[in-house]
């Protein structure tokens, strides 16, 4: 494996696909990123057997002869991050110590033979939807924040992609809130997986620009390709939860606010309050609603929100104050709705105008 | 207690006066502020019991009914960063329970009793040096850094304040290598003291424009008046190591050169290296230097330094490369020259035209 290369073109590749690397993989090689020269290309495999990113680099490079070799994530990053020049040159010495030049440096690194590294099946295979990359991005960001840290019901660890009816519905939940994000489908197209939150999180960060993405479900994993990037994820086994029963079709009482506002009162709000918990009260009716949180030991607080218009009886509900900060943050938008329907039922929060991302909140039992 | 207080006035008394408070103090009444409302100002104090910094704010208040509380650091800055109004009022409600109030939010935070709070003595005694407050935080930038974290030498963990013959020399060591800064006296004092880093640093942080500066040194403690802050630290007890002997008259080989280029080489050498030795290796001889580093397991650098200017016998040496970047930095300058008398004897850093700041790094047996 001999080749020069643009120094900027291959950090940049690298940066990416690294992010699949992780440096604690029980299978030291996995550590290693991959680098396979061929006569066309350079192509570059990142792994931790969840989930894996491929790129092919062609331009701004140099090839002089092929081979491949695996080198260690974490140093050869921050190799070419150091580098001080141009063009770097990659040359294997011996079996798998690799020497890297560039400006007044030489390296010489101890890398492990491609041999050793698994094989990974990009093939573009199963159901293939097409989607824009803009609005996959957007429905990743309005759900993958309500997964589950608790790896006890693996199915909540991940974002349930649900196609039916020309719908694509995105679902996650940690069974104390939840948030659902849709968007309408061109084509014909069913299934219904469960994609755990790591590796949808690296997908939205790929993706860079508005363009196509092509998506392939398989029974066990599913395919990205977006850009010159190939990104593959397991999927979580098992059945996600039905959580219809959370959505109501009609709610008796409702609050419509300005999102700033909100943000501001819940970070108030909840100065005081156990971190764990964050519990904040709305006392709501059609004259005042005010947000407010007690804690014995530290004190109270108490917040007026004098722009909020409340339609409804009086209403008193308990819930996190964080899983509310979250729902807004997730709808970015001026202003919110927040429909109710009694003090111990889920509420839900979503966009004045809207319907494409609904964000419940379950409220908190306080006496 | 009862007062008004413009919002920015107090998050900026209270940002540096909370930087004395530790949340971890073994006394709970420590992890809190003490207001203490004068007829004619707000007294604000926070103290470790290691380091206590007060300040008085006179202007942007109006005062209403003296008296005195002990808030939670912790609690009041986050109020007062996040409160959402220009103006702030303060009134104690019962006992120590204090009532903040501002824009549509009203916080009841739990106090302490002012008398729980342990009485500070911030009286201004014994010997007086008049500084320039730009010259003390310089001497404690380029020294403090050097002194050594490890507690079994407590000495070591703080800065020899030295004053003498007309001249306030400042000494770091933690025995690996020595920072040594001065700057002459136009009045005859004289002392010789040990100051803990983290007063220093506190100190460092504290000053923001060029003005005089009051240091009182007393047998246990020293007193900076600082602008309208008023920071006393306890002194370590102790005699400071006698470290003349590590700084030589003479040198035989001297090097010159960039320090961004050494900067660099040094980041780039020490990449593949053990994090907590970071050894590196200068080869110079007049034709060439040559900085290289080895690690069995991960592979070697070698870094061409083709502007260093050498002047001696050909000498290879091994240190630790943070410690020189550390001494680098603490310089400041364009170049820097280093000054060697042979491959186990300690090396000097310093700017190439002043002596006012000597760095020392002491070598590293290889074999």
């Amino acid at each position: 494996m001999k080749f020069n290369i643009k120094r900027t073109v291959l950090l940049n590749a690298l940066s990416r696909v690294s992010r699949a690397v992780s440096l604690k993989s029980p299978l030291p090689v996995l550590t290693g990123i991959k680098f396979d020269l061929q006569t066309d290309g350079l192509v570059l495999t990142g792994s931790d057997s969840d989930i894996s990113i491929q790129t092919k680099v062609t331009d701004d490079i140099e090839i002089i002869e092929t081979g491949s070799v695996v080198l260690s994530s974490k140093y050869i990053l921050e190799i070419v991050r150091k580098i001080a020049s141009d063009t770097i040159s990659f040359e294997i010495l011996d079996g798998a110590l690799t020497r890297i030049d560039g400006g007044s440096s030489q390296f010489n690194l101890n890398g492990t033979p491609a041999f050793d590294y698994p094989r990974i099946d990009f093939a573009k295979k199963g159901t293939l939807l097409q989607a824009d990359s803009a609005i996959l991005k957007r429905l990743i960001e309005e759900t993958s924040f309500a997964t589950s840290e608790n790896e006890t019901r693996p199915v909540l660890t991940g974002v349930n992609f649900h196609a039916a009816n020309n719908q694509l519905t995105c679902i996650a939940t940690d069974s104390y809130r939840l948030a659902q994000a849709s968007s309408p489908l061109s084509e014909e197209t069913v299934f219904n997986i469960i994609i755990p939150k790591k590796s949808l999180v690296e997908i939205s960060r790929i993706i860079e620009k508005d363009e196509n993405v092509d998506i392939y479900v398989e029974d066990k994993k599913v395919l990205f390709i977006i850009d010159d990037y190939m990104v593959l994820s397991r999927l979580i086994d098992g059945t996600f939860p039905d959580t219809s029963r959370l959505i109501s079709d009609y709610y008796d009482f409702e609050m419509t606010v300005s999102s700033t506002a909100l943000l501001g009162a819940i970070d108030r709000t909840t100065l005081l309050s156990d971190e764990a918990k964050n519990l904040v009260t709305l006392t709501m009716n059609p004259d005042r609603v005010l947000m407010t949180s007690n804690s014995q030991e530290v004190g109270s607080v108490e917040e007026d929100l004098p722009k909020a218009f409340y339609k409804g009886d009086p209403l008193n509900i308990s819930f996190s104050g964080k899983y509310l900060s979250d729902a807004i943050r997730s709808i970015n938008s001026d202003k919110v709705k927040l429909e109710f329907s009694g003090p111990m039922r889920p509420f839900i929060v979503k966009d004045l105008e809207k319907d494409d991302n609904i964000q419940v909140v379950l409220p908190v039992r306080t006496y």
